[in-house]
């Protein structure tokens, strides 16, 4: 049987309409959680969802599911979709491709004329981003049943707003139960958000799974002093242990290689003045890898690198967990489809870990999972500077329909 | 002939009374430059001054110089003191010692019934602190010569006030000209602010000098990226240079040896986010040193390791020099008195370089001058903790009287 044909001019109008509800001006637009413009745009993609028949549902956290019939009855769906809301600072690809991309495999469908045996359904989770609301993915983290509607309502946004009261007032809270049905699968179409295609001139990430991530701030306190009456060996600097850090994490993840990554992305000292030596020095160690045991040991190498450079200096230290996710690895029939579809277009096809969350790694829980990545432009991504060209955009969702149709054969 | 005999409880109950001016209920003071409580402050060291029969000055930028009368006409002055004014977190002893033991030397002279050949002056100069107005030591500097009256009196404070308009505000602005007459020769005693003296079991410091300083900001500008999705070989990492810096300054501090101190005090990331690799950093280098040429070498080496470290890391560099001041050597025939009286009393002493500025130096550029320290406990100063032990500060006023006797036969 022929592949469906995507129409990326559609695609593109599409993710142009999408971007213009709380557009920023400078290429960016703005949807956070549960604001007005986060109902602007679920307005917008639900009419669109509307307008191609389908059967649209909303739970009770304001996820959407809209689901076109398949044609034997009484099958679970293959899910496809991701997040419409965005960071404060938000492009307009990250999250509106996987949702968009969806509809337009339906109207490829539709123009074909083709009925999946399963059904097909087109989602979007609310508050993927965690930019208003935590945690981050809250919509898909209670669609799968790992957080309590309860719990989830009762969410405190950063400008004091409570999650179900938004929810409420924006008229999103629908009456579709969470936790919602598992489907049969789940596939999610996304920007990569980092440079590794691009760098590599691949096209399509067949993604493997998510990385998991532990953050850590380390708080150090030494002894302040004055910087020009304090003899070195005197010293008891907590900035210079900080620094001592920041420079072991980069070791560190050179020496584990493979997918280890680590960030100290926040360091302060106080008092922060030029002639004194540091009483105190905060700073956050941000480490993921793909693989557990290996993600253990670098946060077991950091924690004894910490204690020793403390006693060193003389400086104590006192360790808060941030996060702490284990990795995610997706369904590996998912993966290598993907990776097969990729290869029959003739794309250069990578697999890969995801860097990021995502939505996907919530219903990982539940069914068989994939993901599918596209290039982002220098890598960046929650910036209006964000990304991806026109004929990758299209290879996406070309690779995302052939996958959907044949999960759903 | 005998030493004159300081009393240490009258010089005790002056630098108690003086501390509870802008005293803050913790033990500590606060009398920024020129504000009600410095003008506090003034009027009741003055009152003591003129209590003593003294001959009290105040010039137009409001130093304060009160003489008493030498048994030969004509001569120059032997000239002691220091500053009131304090820092916002100001402790009891900095400055305020160095000017209330210049009056109990007047005091032991007038018990003693002694009159010293040349006349014996005793001052407190504006805003050495700097903490109001830049640049500290403003009031000897201007005293000196070293700074035009008229951009002294410009100057503007942290909170917008104008130097002259404060000085005409609260009262203390004087007639006597700027520059001041030179003195013949000029001694400071001051707390150590620093931990040697207490550390080596020392009672006495002859300071040889005043250390060079060098303070520049380095602004470190790389590549924002995800902390996830970037791969570590791709980063351009700002906030990695910077810790390579904070660790290069304590190595090169260790290598160099000798009187050589740096310290990287302030360091800033932005965004300054846990999830984020920094698009850019900020930090200051403060690298000290008695000797010019070695502090110039130490400039060189830092300039030479920030620019490689930076080109490794693809990161740019552009540096502020946010002061410079040379290195100060004191008299010597000043320092061997200071060291020699000390031992007569066998008090034990140390010859060291001040690591902090102080108005003495710039006495320095006009008359043979030399300071006395006394220790600190646990080298703190600027604080309410500030501390110094009543023998101590019983053992630094003797020795500035019989320093002073002597500069003054």
């Amino acid at each position: 049987m022929d592949d469906v044909q995507i129409d990326a001019d559609r695609l593109l109008a599409d993710l142009r309409a999408l971007a213009a509800v709380g557009g920023t001006g400078d290429g960016g637009n703005c949807r956070l959680a549960l604001t007005d413009d986060d109902a602007g745009g679920r307005e917008l993609v639900t009419g669109w969802m509307r307008d191609l028949g389908l059967d649209v549902r909303i739970d009770r956290i304001g996820n959407v599911v809209a689901t076109r019939a398949g044609a034997e009855p009484g099958l679970d769906p293959v899910m496809t979709g991701s997040h419409i809301d965005t960071v404060r600072t938000g492009g307009r690809y990250d999250g509106a491709l996987g949702v968009l991309a969806g509809l337009e495999v339906v109207r490829a469908l539709d123009d074909a004329g083709r009925r999946t045996r399963r059904p097909l359904a087109v989602a979007f989770f609310t508050d993927e981003e965690g930019s208003r609301f935590a945690p981050d993915m809250l919509g898909s983290l209670t669609y799968v049943g790992g957080l309590g509607l309860e719990e989830a309502l009762e969410a405190v946004g950063i400008d004091g707003a409570v999650l179900g009261d938004e929810l409420e007032r924006i008229g999103w809270a629908g009456d579709a139960p969470v936790p919602g049905p598992a489907p049969h699968a789940f596939v999610e179409l996304h920007i990569e958000q980092g440079p590794v295609l691009e760098e590599a001139g691949d096209v399509i990430g067949a993604v493997s799974g998510v990385q998991g991530i532990s953050w850590q701030q380390l708080t150090l306190t030494g002894q302040s002093n004055h910087a020009g009456t304090t003899p070195m060996r005197l010293r008891r600097d907590p900035g210079l242990v900080a620094a001592e850090v920041v420079t072991f994490v980069r070791r560190l993840a050179r020496e584990m290689g493979g997918e280890q990554v680590g960030t100290v992305g926040r360091l302060n000292l106080h008092p922060d003045l030029v002639n004194v030596v540091a009483a105190r020095a905060a700073l956050t160690v941000d480490l993921r890898n793909t693989d557990e045991a290996a993600l253990v040991e670098a946060e077991r190498r950091v924690a004894a690198f910490v204690a020793s450079a403390a006693a060193g200096e003389g400086v104590t230290v006192a360790t808060q967990r941030l996060a702490r996710f284990a990795p995610v690895d997706f369904d590996p029939a998912v993966v290598a489809l993907v990776e097969r579809t990729a290869g029959r277009h003739g794309l250069p096809v990578r697999r890969m870990p995801s860097g990021a969350g995502h939505d996907a790694q919530m219903l990982a829980r539940v069914c068989p999972t994939g993901m599918v990545f596209v290039p982002s432009r220098g890598g960046v991504s929650h910036n209006p500077a964000e990304h991806t060209d026109r004929e990758h955009l299209a290879a996406g969702t070309q690779v995302l329909a052939d996958v959907l149709v044949e999960l759903a054969a």
